[in-house]
């Protein structure tokens, strides 16, 4: 029986999500939990959706797992999450059919990117944002973000370790909001089919320069076109960027709804 | 010379604002960075506008301190905080008039509240929220609050080792919000001429009965009435309260817009 599960997490104390020798991964908290949930003494294998990297938040990663183990669905969230620390939670469980790869089956995937665009940094946001203390045109980004739409090569935004087999991307959608008027917390929103390597925390650097009048517009496009990493700008730190989102075929899982809590 | 500071934190791991002879609160932190940044072989001592107890935040704290030292008001913000945790920031400085004292000057204080209501916890939110999983009617809870506006002895809400001469305070707003419309955070706002301890965490506390449909809505002018500690609900945790804003005679100090990014 195959089971999908929902997860939302802190990434700040944890090295990625994808397990690691050294442990300290969302996948190995993931794992442990499920085997003493399961009391299995066999180690619980799961795939996930996304792979975030050091730091890296999600609300909506999802994770597909193998069982012979026949528990109401309820009892997923809240068993499992007993055995979880308070960083990590299982929001949902859901059925999935044999052929659900929460990997290869996700249509697109979602992330936002926080930047709080104040003269002095914020510790009640700072955790979930990075700080840009120069101030960004939010309609200059925009503009910029028009070329991200639809399919491109982004190889000037893959970092080097990527092991992707081709750099070519669609993106569906690119876009800064201010969530709310009387503040500076900007966010990036941005869905694709799929993510390069770094590919949004390099985006984000780039419209930053953007945004703050180093560059012109039209450099995002040129950049696209220069296919050169090095002319792009740096990474942007890993603690603004959250995987929100994994969108599938509905007739093959029926995700609950994705909430988001910004 | 008289200097206030604005101050905002993230409380989580601290022992309350007030200095104490173990040490790590807010003040030490403080207190500390202002004595590197004056290169002061004496102590500095400020003063605060609220005691805010452990793992209580704050984006908008009031301190006042008297110094010699003339430096622009900008490089107080910016020195200061290159001496501070980044879990506590000086968000603005402004001169302030000799007779100005951070606490006793203060009009009035303004605090949130914040709920996470859903059927499961949300590492993102749950560091600067107190969730309830049981769903909370926000009208029942508001109609509650009417009966809280204005001046009532709040006897009924005072913890044991309240120290405050009289329990008479008076409330000039009282209300609970949902910031955005998908999804179930609930944001309580409270402004008084000041608070006895533990004040709002016990009306929250005994607001969120009402709001779960254990008691009536008329339970709070109740508990009011009765000025019997014991009648009352439980104290909420600390996680959930921010010191929002103080406000001052606007004559007196010019403070920065305080904004909400919540």
């Amino acid at each position: 029986m195959r089971i999908a599960l929902g997860l939302a997490y802190d990434g700040t104390t944890y090295n990625g999500y994808q397990t690691q020798p050294s442990g300290n991964t969302i996948q190995d908290q993931l794992e442990g939990a499920l085997a003493k949930f399961l009391e299995s003494s066999e180690p619980v294998q799961t795939v996930a959706a996304g792979r975030t990297d050091a730091g890296v938040h999600a609300r909506g990663q999802v994770v597909h797992l193998e069982t012979a183990a026949e528990r109401p669905l309820w009892n997923w969230v809240r068993g499992v999450n007993t055995f979880l620390p308070e960083s990590i939670r299982v929001r949902w469980a859901a059925h999935a059919p044999d052929d659900f790869h929460a990997r290869f089956s996700a249509i697109s995937r979602r992330y936002s990117y926080s930047i709080l665009n104040e003269p002095v940094d914020l510790p009640l946001v700072s955790r979930f944002a990075t700080w840009v203390f120069q101030p960004l045109d939010l309609e200059r980004m925009n503009a910029a973000c028009a070329d991200v739409l639809g399919e491109h090569d982004f190889t000037a935004f893959r970092a080097a370790e990527c092991q992707a087999a081709s750099p070519i991307r669609v993106i569906s959608r690119c876009e800064w909001e201010q969530p709310q008027a009387d503040h500076r917390r900007l966010v990036f929103h941005i869905r694709g089919n799929a993510f390069l390597h770094h590919m949004v925390r390099n985006l984000v650097g780039s419209l930053v320069e953007i945004g703050r009048g180093a560059k012109p517009v039209d450099w995002m496009a040129s950049l696209l076109a220069g296919q050169d990493r090095t002319q792009a700008a740096r990474t942007f730190p890993a603690q603004g960027l959250c995987l929100e989102e994994v969108e599938y075929d509905e007739a093959l899982i029926c995700v609950p709804e994705s909430r988001s809590v910004a």
